[in-house]
């Protein structure tokens, strides 16, 4: 299914309009002393993992509306992800969710994946539901239920994840803590809080040291009075308790209205404590929608904290992680990928041509409209010549949702698979 | 379960400490030449009705947490709401969801009815999800579709349900219009109100004349671009174009953040155009949570503005259908509507006692801190006693909630039922 | 200051970048079968007006910075303007603000007007300040007032408004309405509305047949608890009630954090009751920043619905009146007001960029991926060298905030008017 | 004015009705065995402190409607606090805040502060706003400046209270920085977070050991793209930055829309940062409106939260700091004042009547139903009467309001002070 010889095929009729753009911008950027092909470089090593559970279609708790040709396995989840990544050469990683994930037979992932050119970026556990033979329930939380039985319960399942993570080689375990209440007076602030510092240190001292845990935080939902991990505050409080190797992670859809999310990347960066990104598109709240596809301008103001933070020595933040956490309710869910991937990159190219000297200066001359204009011009820049050149350097299409759908994926799929699989996940 | 020479039983230990407590309300409310009954027997002529779907557990996209006993079939829910209105006399009316509440047997149902002493005051309709055997799928859209085979079967399921509402009495038909989009561009603004409003002109239609079509408004979810109709504004314009029978409805948590949703109120009832209410608890969103259990003052306040309304000759307003619409999560659900509906009734209490000449003359002379005091008077004033009283009087338990725990009634409904039976509905 | 040959000088040695960009921009869309010209006109056409309250600093209740040279009255006012719309030909016509703006010489103003090439568009009334002379106080409402007096007092000052817009040309009479309440009970929320709408009756009987009155709405701010007219809703049904030259003003500042804007935009041109326009840049709430400075893509999708109804024969909504409303308080105005208008004409460029022949038809057929990316193409491409030609061919700067700086204005202004000059307004 | 004798007097006509009402609640307290009188006790020795700028009618940045008789001095300030505090005998002390309240000759003020049983309990340094002689200004930011000079005279400001503070036996130096930017691009938020931190700093080396800094924080105004110091996490990260006398400061009305400020209370109690409060009403924002008005539960649940902390031997905390920070716009300020007092009493009252073991049960057992209505059980109390006991047993007025009206306080200080007085601050 869409080799690459069937990729390279679809490129050509496109070339001609892709110089003619591409070669455009080259020279508009020389003319501004900006060479390009370190951009497209820096654009070709940038890599987003995508989560094996938005391969298939999600929803919301009102209708789900599948449309077939869904993974029915974690093979067909690496082989989605595989084909993802023959088409933008940008997401050559997957976040696996325990259980959903649970390897069978891990040598034979293990050459899966190699033969694929992936690798597993990141391993995500789930006490926010029961498993069918689990024997104490999360109903009332998990790592911050009052009853220590039910937290140990959480706990060795973290632990299994880190095991999981060991095996196959992904040096990130991810804990989203749903816990929280729905009513005042249901759980105790600060008790709540403690345990759960307790249980996080229970599973990382189970951490190889080369192994980072990622800690989300969200303000509501599942439950809507009090999350036990609400905001940034509190997992950087939490990764203070736990030591180095824990670090925030900040979803994109998890803030309260109007918050500003590009400045609480650069805090951490300051701290050294941002761990990772799910990225994500958001108007309200957890949508859980296309990245970038509401605003872009914020994604672009994100990437502008993230690429000044790593062109800066004073900046000692570890590697930051990219992934993308979503749920696709009617889009293909793989052409939501490609858009999303894609999105993050123009993100990312135009961070590139902000002319950060001139930046600083304004900054420090207190120019502010100046200071305003130099970012402007780099949004206002139309990069899609970039993103699409870093595709076709690195061997993907020009256009990855046009060739997905010239390859004619999604009825393939569908044949395969049938029309009624159904993928796990959100 | 619970017959009502229990819940008489029941009251016997609690009858003194209720005596001490009412008669002392009785007498402060006297020295204030507030005579006590008439206030208690409008309590007791207050009815909110139960919808169907909340008497399982719900809970959001993520995990749910069945506490077994749920209601397996229609005759089942009536059951439950039976019991519900033996404990407080206030829930004497049900709301069903079609096709969740198909009923097989119209005779029998209406005969379980009228020995439960029970009324269906609303059908809602569904066209949120697709069904098993349905022709066309509402993934993108139903009665503002594109496709005019899709809209026909959504008007068509419409006037299915406005045909059930007949049979069985119900004199409201409510539409949750779930249309809307994801993404800027997928659907187009105002063709998609001009289909909805078609689409509604034929439902409307088909409605006998003493029938009200109660509009409901979202501003997003499951849609999280736009919904169409995402507010007050757009269902009260739907409703001046259908006639006077269409009315709009007002869901607590469909609000964006902020929303001063007691003036929304006055405002409807300025225009003759509140028909119904959907009460639950939100924080965030449509959190769906128990009624009052976060913002009492603002349902004290909404409440203000019936009363008021109710007093006032110059309104024209028709009567306002009062509805409990809700999803249980943590809580056992027929505790959570007992709750629901006492924080009803004590908003509606402290409402009453407002005074409300004073409260003009305030207004009219702008004394802005006498006007605020008269309105806190009431909300301090603790109105238990009379709610407690109100059920008394009409044969209900001082206590529901305790009461539904001394007759160990989920123990019961387990017993009967078993633990694993599963409730229809959100 | 900044003649016409000064800014055609400043061109200059800009004109061959800018060729540059514009020649490849032709080509690019001569590739879609778009041809550039008619855009370029319509830019052309496109003309903002400024608020005479915005050419000085404004600020926030906490600190006030003025940079000096600030407008001390209505002639140097229209003199700020008159640059403005040399540097950019976009900005042909000046909002007044009464009382601040009363002109004293009516003749000598008309003649200032015709030689600077601009026009009065709109007259705005003030009942949310109380002036030095005025019997009767605001301080608890003007038109919503519950005294007769006061309510008087405000319909004559706006009938004032309305007869200094009949001797000044402007055919636009705007009224926001600061009235509201700071806590629950001070105001009666439907007597407050009756009185509103008969109040602005009295105003709308005084005005000439060719006037419109712009209804304005705002969710807080002054008033904390309600605002007389918080949403679309409210300013729709005063202008139902009040007839067909009552139109519906959006500013983009007064909303409720996460409201879909551009669909109220769509709606209002469904009911023909879009009447105009407040430009500015908001994150928060009432921020009065820069327009399109906080969320571009917000302006483009707006401007979308815009160009969208101005193209669609179903349309009956007349013109719609475009004005910016804002507060300066670290920029320079004047720089600050032609970024403003850069961002509303590139918004502007892209709505007409919009392939919608295409959107239309992945619309019908449900086709998200492509009806979003469909407008994403034409917001992702740099409009700016189409800007720049509409300015270029009507004979203003290709920078005009170069311009600006370059002619030295500031400077200019601080010698002729002093370090300590302040305007009125906020 | 307003001698105790005369408030003595205007006791006597209400205390049958007093004793009607407490008597009740001391005997239903003792049915719930809960002794009364040292829950009076516990009120009696709360004390809220006023701060010296909500004396006088503040406003927004439109309209202000002084209401004459304003402090025209330090002097004057003082005695009007001194007034509140014997019609409540609740607030004995005040915040100052400089430069406006400059002490001219500090040995009389401080026989001022004695004679009336007042004292200082925090200075506020105000670096937000430039004053008349200062060399640089504050338009681009103080203690976050790029340019070291403004830090410097923005930490000499800071320096300067410290000292007041010292001469007035001030133990609090609060700092709200009102740094920020308005647009993307103007600040670099890495470089702003490390000045500011190094310029507090400077500061806290200049306070004497036993004096506390508070850090405040908020989301934005009058910034409105960021404020340096947006939320509790950057409060608390400066605060670990500075040493353990740098708390966090709550100001009720700076967060972000739906926060859940309680947690955040409880969150920094179990840290030991929480330093003190500003108490004010907010629905949309920094309102600061009376305490308590439009969310009196929140008010009640962050009582909770503080009465829970102080009665556990695991919160090491050191005293919290009650201060109010409001403006006053329609309401005589000094009703507002009274008002608010209560209402915090009124909230503390039922927060201290939480059954807190029967709670904790419940919290154990996640029985949620059941903690919740410990809780409403609490806030359901009239606790009206507790808090009049307390104003009667400490010499206070049973009802300040009413004896402020009574005592014809504001028509005195009109004559004293002229219609037309106004006092500095916000």
């Amino acid at each position: 299914m869409l080799t690459n010889d069937h990729i390279h095929d679809l490129n050509q009729p496109l070339l001609d309009d892709h110089h003619f753009r591409f070669s455009y911008l080259t020279d508009l950027l020389a003319r501004r002393s900006v060479e390009v092909q370190p951009v497209v470089q820096q654009l070709i090593n940038f890599q987003v993992a995508i989560p094996s559970w938005a391969l298939g279609t999600g929803g919301t708790r009102f209708g789900r509306y599948p449309l077939g040709g869904e993974p029915r396995s974690l093979e067909e989840k690496i082989a989605d992800v595989a084909l993802l990544n023959r088409l933008n050469r940008s997401s050559n990683s997957i976040s696996l969710h325990i259980p959903w994930d649970i390897p069978r037979d891990v040598p034979a992932l293990q050459q899966q994946l190699k033969e694929s050119g992936l690798t597993i970026d990141s391993m995500n556990s789930n006490t926010f539901q029961d498993q069918k033979e689990q024997p104490y329930s999360y109903k009332f939380g998990s790592l911050s239920s009052t009853e220590a039985s039910v937290r140990q319960q959480a706990i060795q399942h973290n632990i299994e994840c880190v095991e999981y993570g060991k095996q196959l080689g992904a040096n990130i375990h991810t804990v989203w803590l749903a816990d929280g209440s729905n009513f005042p007076g249901q759980q105790h602030v600060r008790r709540a809080y403690q345990r759960t510092a307790e249980s996080l240190a229970s599973i990382y001292e189970a951490m190889p040291s080369d192994m980072t845990m990622l800690i989300e935080y969200k303000p509501y939902e599942p439950h809507f009075y009090s999350m036990v991990i609400p905001d940034w505050g509190t997992s950087y409080s939490l990764c203070q308790y736990l030591g180095k190797n824990a670090q925030v992670l900040v979803d994109l859809g998890h803030h309260l209205p109007n918050t500003n999310i590009e400045q609480i990347v650069g805090r951490l960066l300051h701290f050294g404590r941002l761990g990772g990104f799910h990225f994500n598109g958001s108007m309200y709240g957890d949508d859980d929608l296309t990245t970038g596809s509401s605003k872009p301008f914020q994604l672009f103001l994100i990437f502008n904290e993230l690429v000044d933070g790593a062109q800066d020595q004073a900046v000692t933040n570890a590697a930051v992680a990219y992934m993308i956490d979503a749920s696709h309710n009617t889009k293909d869910p793989l052409e939501d990928l490609l858009q999303s991937v894609e999105n993050i990159l123009g993100a990312y190219a135009k961070a590139l041509l902000v002319d950060r000297a001139a930046l600083q200066e304004a900054q420090e001359n207190n120019d502010v409209v100046r200071a305003e204009e130099i970012l402007r011009d780099a949004f206002l820049t139309d990069v899609r010549p970039l993103v699409a050149e870093a595709y076709r350097q690195s061997g993907g299409a020009l256009n990855p949702v046009a060739a997905y759908r010239a390859g004619q994926v999604r009825q393939q799929l569908i044949q395969q698979r049938g029309k009624l699989s159904l993928s796990t996940g959100l």
